[in-house]
């Protein structure tokens, strides 16, 4: 008999003798408890609606049944954009998402996501884990009464599908751009008019006309939307989006309430999703942009160098004026971010590049 | 009172009225147990030491101390170049180490660590998770009745100490030089004389002189270890460790025997260091070279292009050599490799490299 079994059946056979103390307890003390996990995505959707079932999975695996997690997609139980609300009002337990999605909450949460031309995903990770990240975004979220885990990352995105071809800045004036966040006020900034939209929405707004452009994650997830149908410029890479961190959310006082031995297997599986999720998306985006070209005739594309000047002056700007005038929490994000950025960015051009650029010279595996 | 404390009693109280099914039950359903964890690294060993203790405590915090792991330092129980037969031999249940470092037991593990202008750490995860590394990984392992999982990396790494300063590949000609695996074989085909040590062992070596030079990790490790004591000419990027992937090897009969709860917590656990020791390394190392630099004069320097471009020339003959030459498993997992690396790459130029060219060329938060 396996030890968890053997456990079930004794507490089963103990429980008349079992003092009042224990029968007082919560009921989290007495048996397996059930928790529901809204989500942003559609189901089973590649990566990041897998990564959110996979999280759950590995919960309830690891803890043997006592913590179930019940996944939702994306309208199963709320909207997508409300899968944060549903935590916060206690229509759920856990939400599976991505943190600048609620920046109308508070812009300090896009620095979690990620920003226009800021971090990678490992440095991000680097900033949330060593460089003070963790406890600031904590902060925030401890307003609404709820705790962020990193939970995925999609590493840097592609820039986005395009029905006519970009030859500079001018052909950004009212664009109708789906691109949320931070990246948004982006290109809001290079004259787009931008929206967002939950993955299973765009699809059909650009059928109609409603949308001239869109960029979601990347060639696995992007594949899976169909974008390909209607816009066959596919534009690399993302200057706003250098990685895309999913989260993982808690109602703070109900993982307070678990004991140690749980909260740790949530802790340790949201971080052992983020590896995997991240690993996914850098093994599936490469067969997935083969098929797109060799199957869907997709034409892959550079950003002209002088969008790519203007997006970089506008991130900048931006960056300056959540500096400057963002809320006291926004500003203490900002200023941790920028300062863990120019401590990793020496990393990243000095070793990580200068490693890249003498592989791309001399190596080639046949 | 908690769950598993409630267990804890309940287990206590009905042990006298149990059947004798479940005291014929071999020990591990009967109560909490404990497993040895032996490690290649020296105690405490920032980034890849703290990192071992990190995965046994997360084990034993996760399973409600159900599974208790106990960490030995290397020299402890047995030296750091004895791991993985402690557990081969039984004397221990887990090792903590890398690979490359058992490559006179199979020269297929050398790719599990990283390979000489081979995958970074993120394509290292791609290629083991979900483009079938780990299965082959697992049948090299089988044969020696042990399983590994990732436990960390320590990203692209550094490309070591040399007491002079190094103008071509003329001066590499009889240099002692510790550095292991695949790229020690390659430093050997550029004429040093390569040596492995474990890490406590190195800085001892140097001030011996029995060694001119020396690499290990990167600054975090480096700091640590010393070297900047004999030797201040400090060399980026490592061309041999484009990323270095630690492992955890369990006894793979009795990780079967766990319950499947455990097995879980076991893996979760691994995976979810890996992306915690790779975000220290990452956090830490700009920080220590930072303090090399200025507080104990170390030069920083480029390899000579003459020296990087007959180090690629060697690597790929090596690869080329045990593609041709190795057993029948070092040649699969090779090919494996060389396919994932060619479908990995295109997406690290394209998307990840273009973007930090571009980030590089525009971006400054001051």
């Amino acid at each position: 008999m396996k030890r968890r079994e053997f456990f079930k059946q004794a507490s089963v056979a103990t429980i008349g003798a079992a003092a009042a103390t224990t029968l007082a307890a919560p009921a989290i003390a007495q048996g397996n408890i059930t928790w529901r996990m809204v989500t942003t995505w559609p189901k089973n959707f590649p990566g990041l609606g897998v990564g959110a079932q996979t999280l759950a999975d590995r919960i309830t695996k690891a803890s043997g049944g006592r913590l179930t997690v019940q996944v939702f997609a994306a309208g199963e139980m709320v909207p997508g954009l409300q899968a944060l609300d549903a935590v916060i009002d206690g229509s759920a337990e856990m939400s599976h998402g991505t943190p600048y999605y609620w920046q109308n909450k508070s812009q300090a949460l896009s620095f979690f996501t990620g920003v226009p031309f800021g971090m990678t995903n490992r440095e991000l990770t680097a900033w949330v884990r060593y460089l003070g990240g963790q406890e600031i975004w904590d902060k925030v979220y401890d307003q609404f009464g709820v705790q962020g885990f990193l939970s995925g990352d999609t590493g840097t995105q592609a820039g986005g599908w395009f029905r006519n071809e970009l030859t500079g800045v001018s052909d950004i004036q009212g664009l109708r751009f789906r691109t949320p966040g931070l990246g948004g006020q982006v290109w809001a900034k290079l004259g787009a008019s931008v929206t967002n939209l939950a993955a299973g929405e765009i699809f059909a707004a650009l059928q109609s006309g409603t949308l001239d452009a869109a960029e979601f994650v990347g060639p696995y997830n992007d594949l899976a939307l169909g974008f390909y149908q209607i816009a066959k410029n596919y534009y690399f890479p993302s200057f706003v989006e250098p990685g895309l961190a999913t989260e993982l959310v808690v109602d703070k006082a109900k993982f307070q309430e678990l004991p140690e031995d749980l909260q740790e297997i949530v802790r340790i599986a949201a971080q052992s999703a983020y590896d995997q999720v991240s690993s996914d998306m850098y093994a599936n985006d490469p067969r997935a942009l083969n098929a797109l070209v060799e199957e869907h005739g997709v034409q892959v594309r550079q950003f002209p160098e002088e969008i790519v000047e203007a997006g970089a002056k506008a991130s900048m700007e931006l960056i300056a004026e959540i500096r400057e005038g963002g809320d006291a929490l926004t500003k203490e994000t900002a200023e941790s971010f920028v300062s863990a950025f120019n401590l990793l960015r020496a990393r990243t051009r000095d070793t990580d590049m200068a490693y890249l650029a003498a592989r791309e010279k001399y190596i080639t595996f046949d």
